[in-house]
């Protein structure tokens, strides 16, 4: 099978410049087919307040009611997006932004959830994949926010991370696929606040250990259950890291393997 | 030579949800290749006060500097161009929104007048001509809106008139190309009050006769000089009229030809 990377970068890299340049820089080093993920940042959250929307949080994620959604979309789908591809295709990557809606790529349903209304974010339910194929075939490079449409005209909100490996996970099944999260530390940490103290090599015994110690806590672990859930669907290889692991491929990060 | 529909719709439609969705509607019903262009309506021009910044007209163009290039990005390829993707893929039509910088498919370059900045503003250079071709032979309808990019990584504000006629004339290389400008009148009137004074046809000759007599004026001549130029350099048939024309195949609207 050819190989595919999928590399998702968050707002660290996102909210700032020089960082962009230098990641988009190595990302159209990489050779083959390739698709990047790219979350969101700040700039939604700056955009609502500017034109007074309170952003409201539960459990750490947004609540995306309708005005929120349109703020989304236009810097999700629009400012991000078009100034990543412009900027790809700068450096010759042939790059093309979508939405989940394009192409009907990444169709989701609305989140009803028992008791917590989310609003317009939606959970992945099918990715195009025959569609994804003749793109990577054609030489392009697919750029995805992190919004998608339930297939009936309504767009919605999905976390970047999921999107990243269910287009991981769809695509296994016809490449050889290395998922690589880029955030802002070089791998996971055992301690947090050292760089040093990186789990180079994670498989599913090590993480229920550390979880019990734990040592992985909080964020991390709806972020490795997505990994270890990928892996067991299909995909090869996960990284998590800093990006300049793209740079340097001896840059220490964490290698995720069942 | 395959047909091929070229529909550009401005901000009358964009404007007006109900509008919107009969025209998305008709389009779909549009069979055989097709691409849409949109313009941006008033939703940029209201977001840009929303944000306090004032938007500036020379000589009725929008100057275009950063902040309002981000908003008009944001607007553009993000809030209308998802949505209306979203809502052709409820009708069963496989759309993909496209600025330019996506697949290089619009290149431009930043105007350069003796006299006035118009600031982020391209004019077309080159259409992707083999890529919208593989795009519509996968069974692919673009959507494309008025942003461009430079090749070097800047967007750029680009008249939606311009893009469709752009589009048009690259496409008449390889496809029996239509365009069509639905806008807010039936047709050409001789008399902007009366729409019963639709010009049915018209040729090189009579515009010139109409132009002398001033009976087509102001913003209709920079439309029909866009229109005489695409037909010609290729395109086989242009038509200007209300979208209820798509409808109504009987519908009065004005056919131009050489």
């Amino acid at each position: 099978m050819n190989k595919l990377s999928i590399i998702k970068i968050g707002g660290n890299i996102i909210d700032n410049p020089t960082e962009l340049a230098q990641f988009l820089t190595d990302f159209s080093k990489i050779e083959g087919n390739k698709i990047l993920v790219h979350g969101g940042g700040k700039s939604a959250t700056k955009m609502a307040q500017s034109i007074g929307l309170v952003p409201q949080m539960i459990d750490g994620r947004r609540i995306t009611d309708a005005p929120m959604l349109d703020v989304v979309v236009m810097i999700y789908a629009g400012e991000i997006n078009k100034n990543v591809v412009a900027q790809l295709q700068a450096h010759n990557t042939n790059a093309i932004g979508f939405s989940g809606a394009d192409g009907n790529l990444i169709q989701s349903t609305k989140r009803n959830h028992p008791t917590i209304d989310y609003g317009f974010v939606g959970d992945v339910q099918k990715v195009n994949t025959p569609l994804l194929e003749t793109l990577l075939n054609s030489g392009i490079t697919p750029v995805f926010c992190a919004i998608t449409h339930d297939g009936q005209g309504q767009l919605l909100n999905t976390n970047a991370d999921t999107i990243a490996s269910e287009l991981a996970i769809a695509t296994s099944e016809v490449f050889d696929v290395t998922l690589t999260y880029c955030f802002e530390k070089a791998g996971v940490l055992t301690d947090v606040e050292d760089e040093n103290s990186v789990i180079q090599q994670i498989n599913s015994a090590l993480y229920s250990k550390l979880k019990e110690e734990g040592a992985i806590h909080s964020g991390m672990i709806p972020k490795l259950d997505n990994c270890f859930n990928s892996l067991s669907k299909g995909v090869q290889k996960i990284r998590i890291g800093h990006h300049r692991m793209l740079q340097n491929t001896n840059a220490i990060c964490t290698t995720i393997e069942l």
